[in-house]
């Protein structure tokens, strides 16, 4: 538990972990439990423009399956990720990656979440001056089950440039989430039933490896909505809010949290994609430039993949997200492999999402 | 169920309906369903100040005959209302008017809203370039009650100026929401309670045809506040949201969401009106001019007529609300007939609210 | 009840009291009631950035000995001073100080608040022109059991500046609330385990009077930030929302509700005091200077004094917190009495909290 020494021999400073304090193999319980509500779903809806049939209406979650609807998956990591940020981030120069993201189950209103983490791989930087941390974190419920369960790395400043750098270790990580590990049960055999819902009659099957999706809105960052959304998920890191210290920065502005750019995406993402139940992996992701309050976003999509689950009523599919700042909208965006990004781009995002089948029978 | 094609052949591209895709008498299931809650109210009064007593407490909603405490009128009317968007305005140049609103039952938490739209009347502009769209829509609770329902027409573009016309047809609309078309069944015999609430001791009877009340409050609208408003409401119209397509625009800004200025405007007008129970019609209303970020609202009332429903308990009052932007207060508002708005004005409706009467042994 | 007549003998004209409707006293019932929900719990994490451990995770609260997590102290405290405002300083001129505000038990999901105020004191300034008001406020639960009770005092305008002045009484108000009044009962007896919740050991033993806690983050207030919170609380005083008005004023800004300023510095002094379980007592309290959104928030606590409440698992902290804005950090806050406050201070509060006591056992 925390006991660490601050300015001027005060005992209650609370400074967070650099990187000489992080052991390879060091568990890390993340303070405090949350208790997660509807309140946060409806927020999130405000906040992000979210919708997302499963997480906004009762009627469709049980045609689905499911007792009652669940909180989004975006939120569900958000808060989930918000609470490494003390002990994992907090003296974070970037957030450098994030892979194995798996959702596991769903989160329902009144389930409490705890999220530990344990450090997988250590690699300090040639100037030592900082490192890169490596960590396996997970999110329980209060009955212990794993919700959500994910690595990331992060560079992060040492305290001391002289302290002696670890072994290093750098983790193998997968290119994709594989295709077993995929949470793709419990849902109702009639999942195609989304379709009524989002009214629109694209499945499974209707998607092809290669296709691209332009999705046609774009959303305008308000300074106002992303420190909002970053308190509500309890993420401390003071690039997001402290105007005074970032304008000492080189970009001279608050950061938007990298994950409320990629919510934003996918609630533009919802046109042409109306029928995904849930997200189940982000398979790798990269903040590829920073997004500030004023920018516009605007994203388009490739499909990667469709994954035969071997389930008669769901398969999955393999997306690719890019989203652009400031451009006239996603045409321009490219997706090849090999090269650099196209202008304006601040996400690129690999991930894998569940999508009804057409039934033989149907 | 939506299969529209887009650039490049892109079979997954929402673009909207515009004009050409209109036909009289087509009806249009929007999605998605939406379940609401009492986080939607608590986030409605934050982001507009309503005191209205039967939403803010469940003591008065059992007071007034209510086993709970219902969503606030305007706030059922704005996320029906924003389902529509998708199908009905999404290539929406304006939205020209509302008639025959109708608040027919009490929305709970937990509540799942479903909408439909009839086409009701299409009338293509001289220019052959846009065309007028009447709709009549409706919501539905998860029980199939319809809540609210209402017309509502609004100018679309054409994708191809070259579309034929069709027949124009502009259906008959009642100056007014008639008397026995008001839902004012189910409340208590002891409706005045409400003014133990209020602490205001004026009831239907103490107002007056003519009379005038002038607001006291001003608001002035934020960016973040208009945008959560309106992405709370699923309402996905670009012009609330895409500052860059807005800067083009001869504006250069986003447009403020017209239904959160009458809510600001009924939030403003509590102070005069404490006693009113809920809205049960929207006879009519105007967006006048467009409201901004940045812009201070005031407003102020006039009595058009006070309406007998033959009940001992609660009687019916028609208003008028004129709501004006950066004037020095809502003194100079004028409410004549025929003549030119007052500048600033930004809004004008006309609307119909329950208000309890004093017990002949009260 | 309210009956006041305005403008052109408009007789619905709600001016709110001025200092000549004042009497010596006089009980007020405030509108309207509010029914609390977690609701307002969440929207207010996204407002504050709150960690607080008790009003966060059910898990915790009931390991604390409560049912279920209440909502947080100062959600409380504004919604029933916000209940005030039109009644006691919709003409106020400053709101001057607090005393004896005492948390006397929990709020929780579905309650309903209802409030009232007496006038304990009345003096005119020597201007003729406006006068103090003392109040003694409480909130009432369902039950009518008082949650929260306090005193505060108000400079309000005058109406006309001939009206007579009442003779003057300023009652005595303590300097801290008594230990007596302290409510500290119905907590488990294994209130320590907060401390697993936060993984911070720090325990009431673990701090001395005279202690100096800097708390590292800093918080850039946004104006949506302050508007959507106060009106959430439903505080109606026209400085905080009327951009228009207040060009006119000294600064030409809206005001930040000084409460908002009170839960920012203590979301801030989370790190440090990550144990505390409630806010027991507010001793006094003074609002500085103003704060306006761009304003960045630091702020320092001091131990003023270990209040042994004879109890073997809880003790109760007395603690000063220093907020200063636009400062390069708490370092220069300083804590001396009899001495101008530190350059930037905005804030300065006398408090008193519960934090469990290392059982002897243990």
């Amino acid at each position: 538990m925390a006991r660490q020494h601050g300015p001027q021999g005060m005992n209650k400073y609370r400074s967070g972990n650099f990187f000489e304090d992080f052991r390879l193999g060091m568990r890390i319980a993340h303070p405090t439990p949350r208790t997660v509500t509807l309140a946060d779903q409806s927020l999130y809806i405000g906040l992000t423009g979210s919708r997302a049939a499963l997480s906004s209406a009762s009627t469709v979650a049980r045609r689905l399956g499911l007792h009652e609807r669940p909180l989004e998956d975006l939120l569900v990591f958000h808060i989930a990720f918000g609470k490494t940020v003390p002990d994992i981030s907090q003296n974070g120069v970037a957030n450098l990656g994030y892979a194995r993201v798996r959702f596991m189950q769903p989160v329902f209103a009144g389930d409490t979440l705890q999220v530990s983490s344990e450090v997988v791989g250590l690699r300090q930087n040639a100037s030592g001056r900082s490192g890169v941390v490596y960590v396996h974190s997970s999110a329980a419920n209060q009955h212990g089950g794993i919700v959500l369960d994910w690595v990331r790395w992060v560079m992060v400043h040492k305290r001391d440039a002289a302290a002696p750098a670890p072994p290093t270790h750098v983790p193998a990580l997968p290119a994709a989430v594989a295709v077993p590990e995929l949470a793709a049960g419990g849902w109702s055999a009639h999942a195609a039933d989304i379709a009524s819902a989002t009214q629109v009659a694209d499945l499974w099957e209707d998607y092809a490896p290669g296709e691209r999706i332009e999705h046609p809105g774009g959303m305008t960052v308000n300074e106002s909505d992303h420190s909002i959304a970053t308190r509500l998920y309890q993420n401390t890191a003071r690039a997001h809010f402290d105007a005074q210290m970032m304008a000492a920065q080189p970009h001279a502005r608050r950061l938007v949290y990298g994950g409320h750019v990629i919510s934003l995406c996918k609630s533009l993402s919802y046109d042409g994609l109306e029928n995904v139940m849930t997200w189940v992996a982000i398979n790798g992701g990269q903040h590829v430039a920073p997004t500030f309050a004023g920018d516009t976003l605007h994203c388009a999509t490739e499909v990667l993949e469709l994954i035969d689950l071997g389930l008669p009523h769901i398969g999955a599919l393999r997306l690719r997200t890019i989203g652009v700042k400031n451009q006239p909208g996603p045409a321009a965006i490219e997706f090849a492999e090999g090269r650099e990004h196209s202008p304006g781009t601040v996400l690129d995002i690999d991930y894998t999402v569940l999508m009804p089948r057409r039934l033989a029978n149907a």
